[in-house]
């Protein structure tokens, strides 16, 4: 099979909910409209920051039909699942809704090389071998470490390896490993999308990133780095970045950094409440507070953040 | 609300397959109608050791569905689950067939005391106040350790908290514990009973546990060893635990543990398959060669082991 | 006993080493001489990020005793140890020495609330009760959850416990938390310093923290975003603080983050050599060039960075 | 180099201390004789549950120095430390003393392949390339996993590598595939001896293990099974090995494990005092007396147990 390339900013949704915690619908609308104008290339639901595990398979396959209804960029489904016959179920739902591919996190569990490759290996016989996946590769939340060699040795053993979602901390190593064995031809084309909140976009696409596959509230700031970085404005990419860098680094903050992405997509008017669903922090008036100061602070160099 | 009490062996069932690895009904019935001649007093199915990560949903609802038809002791199902929307799911459906409660495992990332106590908190509010729950307790496992007073407060704040799963890994003194304040009345009554594969199973009922919940391939003997133990006829509870001993610690290994379990049912004529599904150890033949020998050598001392 | 009060900057040593691994005691003398002239108001050595694991007991004492011999202001030092025994030889000598309290991590293996209060209790019993200890509360590196009741408990349970060394993150409401029982009276005062090299330190200070104790490569700009911090200078504060971010970003990274400081401190002409002991990081030529980058960008705002 | 072979059992030596926590020399001498009289080929000191983390450098050497003045078999020290300099320095001071060698545990924050055999090779570096070194794999304690090719890694990179102190758990199928290379030349002679405190020893010899080199109250028994399996009288080992696997399996135990070996040497009368060092676990008057009738029970079969 060939998979598609990737490229460019594969922005990562929320899910919007009402107050109430049931799905907004309408949320979700307007937030691929938005996506869609910011320039996004393609877009990620059921992640993570997606609060995938929180919905049960019917919400699932609901708010992937109501995405595919509106976009028309490739859209890849989280199906990270405790097991593979939940895996599969999700798999072929959202795969005829006409998403393009889906994102496999591997078991916290895993430790040995051996045993992260062989559950890409199972994780792929057991979705079909013609569905593209991508490489979840993010340490701090699933506490699996996979080496440049083990992501090797999973994207060669699989055909259908559509790209890498790369969140490892540190990382930039990582990244230049990679794309050396890309240019040397000891590994097929290997996209590298860069997650972890953007903490290190900047230097990440200098490394040879093809783009980024993360949230934060202004996926439109990270489409203009991406941009910028390939078109080798070095100095304008890191000065857009860095007027964002303060509050980036509030938003990556685990558990409270979905409350202020949600927060601060509420406040542009993309989706009609911050709600998260339980277990999940909410803001305290002091850190609403917060953000806002840091998003006037924003807004002095880059007047999107005028809210 | 009240909840029932629970004693002696809820046996821990383990899901039947074909060896195309799609479950096996005829096994389901043979296996339960196997455990109530045993002299079983419950079950439960979709444990860890039932493969319960491994089906998916419909698949899960389809077991209890065929349990329920078949069994008139109380069947409690494992609804563990990354997010409540799903737990919620399959309670509602297994609740709706007859099931009497649920268990209930810990995320594996809840490390302080207050974290595990709201985590019970918010799933008895996903599942309804009205379903008895039951506490898995298993730190080897789900890597989550909780003190005897943190199960003293889940079961305190959570009136519809039945019984204890106790898997603890040392856990003798954490039974004492927990029965002295009982009996002190700083706790109301807390049924405990004991999985671990029943490998401190003579001890344990000493120290007070109310019975087994808990698989092994002759839950034949789990009963007869609570039942000797709760007459007072301690040496012949020890004699007949010994006998059994060195094939319960094969037995309790984690991985291959399942594949020997399976095995000697099938050996024994109750599923006709060992099969697991993946990722799930399988025996060398080695192993098998080992089991059966450890077979022929309980049944010097137990007849039943004779195959 | 009646502990002394912490406030400002206590900055975090580095250990200089020669490019053949041996201790650089004339690093040493210069460093704590620019670090008094940085206005620094404590120093901590012999931390995580003074390499502490890979002293031997002698060369730990001879580290201490070249500091005390050069520095007028309160010395801690990181005795930090896998059992007791190395903990109170360590701390014996170095309190003989003249250190001001000891820097203690809890064990990685500490999962529930009273284990990790016990620890501390026993630690405190090991080393006596009269010497002064700091609580080091960081759960990125030792996997050890503090909620703040523990920390709470610890505190009041110990007269002879010092200050906090705050470095969880997200740890904003921490903060909040344990300054509104000091203010209402429910704990007695505890300093708190915040580590996790200053990412968050412009916010942590408004939150109440009482001062930084951490490295970074220019402690200098920690003592000036704690000064104009504390004159209630805001927005001076953030100023100095966001034209750093991007090099305390990139310096916060576990493993190559002290190869980085090193590498600035070297520029900056403070200590001689850039070398870690094994196993440690070393900087590639990319990343020194990126290290660079940045320092040319921050040097834009604050001339300190002009090397 | 050549290293020397290594078979038979190897005893783990508790560290026998008086009441109040000081080291008993007496005990000390009786134990070693008491193991030279019970034929063991060899002697750890100052593994983990020689309560190693618990003493200070010169304690540790002076335990070393009286052992070695003691017995005439082969002496291994553990010397795991979280860093080369206090490992280096301790190998240092006990090869001197004329030690054969020593044990290294991986530190338990290693993941990946590459970085295990990494961390052996440095810490090989560090010692000194001629000491002869024991890998220790104790994924339950350390929370390393080694494959068996990282082992085989290990051993082949490192001419000081002497034998493996097995304590995977299950580890069956591992020693199978490590003796299954030795024996078709891919890796050199690579003794193994298993640890876990014996809990599969009848079977670990018949996979092909070397011997043991574990802890348990009765090291005479350890010898007596590893001699018979050896000698091919299966069912005698079994009968002997399944004789004390009740009592085996309760000493087992994480945390109160030691606490019973050093209560039954108490009583045997090898030891003057059952004290554990804190943070200990101590054995209830009730856990006493369970170990008090599980010696009447394997006294039944084996007359040493009548104490």
């Amino acid at each position: 099979m060939k998979v598609p390339d990737a490229k460019g900013v594969y922005v990562i949704a929320p899910t919007p909910f009402h107050a109430d915690g049931r799905i907004d619908e309408s949320s979700i609308d307007r937030m691929c409209d938005f996506f869609a104008k910011a320039g996004v290339d393609g877009m990620t639901v059921l992640g993570q920051l997606g609060e995938a595990p929180k919905m049960s398979h019917e919400e699932s396959v609901g708010i992937v039909k109501r995405v595919m209804s509106r976009v028309k960029f490739p859209v890849v489904v989280g199906v990270s699942a405790p097991g593979f016959a939940a895996m599969r179920a999700l798999t072929q739902d959202v795969m005829s809704l006409g998403a393009s591919g889906v994102m496999i996190a591997p078991l916290n569990t895993l430790r040995t090389d051996d045993s992260i490759v062989q559950y890409y290996k199972q994780a792929s016989d057991a979705i079909g071998a013609d569905v593209p996946f991508v490489i979840q590769d993010y340490p701090l939340t699933f506490s699996v470490q996979m080496t440049p060699a083990v992501i090797r040795r999973i994207h060669t053993e699989n055909a259908s390896c559509w790209f890498l979602k790369h969140e490892d901390w540190p990382g930039l190593d990582k990244i230049s490993q990679l794309k050396a064995w890309e240019k040397d031809g000891s590994m097929r084309k290997l996209p590298i999308l860069v997650g972890n909140n953007a903490l290190f976009l900047d230097f990440e696409m200098e490394r040879g990133a093809d783009g980024a596959n993360t949230g934060y509230c202004f996926p439109d700031m990270l489409v203009d780095v991406v941009r910028l970085s390939r078109e080798g404005r070095r100095d304008e990419a890191h000065d857009l970045f860095d007027a964002h860098l303060p509050l980036v680094r509030y938003e990556q903050q685990p558990g409270p950094g979905l409350a202020v992405r949600k927060y601060v997509l509420m406040r542009r008017g993309i989706i009609a409440s911050d709600t998260l669903r339980k277990p999940g922090a909410q803001l305290s008036a002091v850190a609403k507070a917060e953000v806002d100061y840091l998003l006037s602070r924003v807004a002095r160099r880059d007047p999107r953040a005028k809210l």
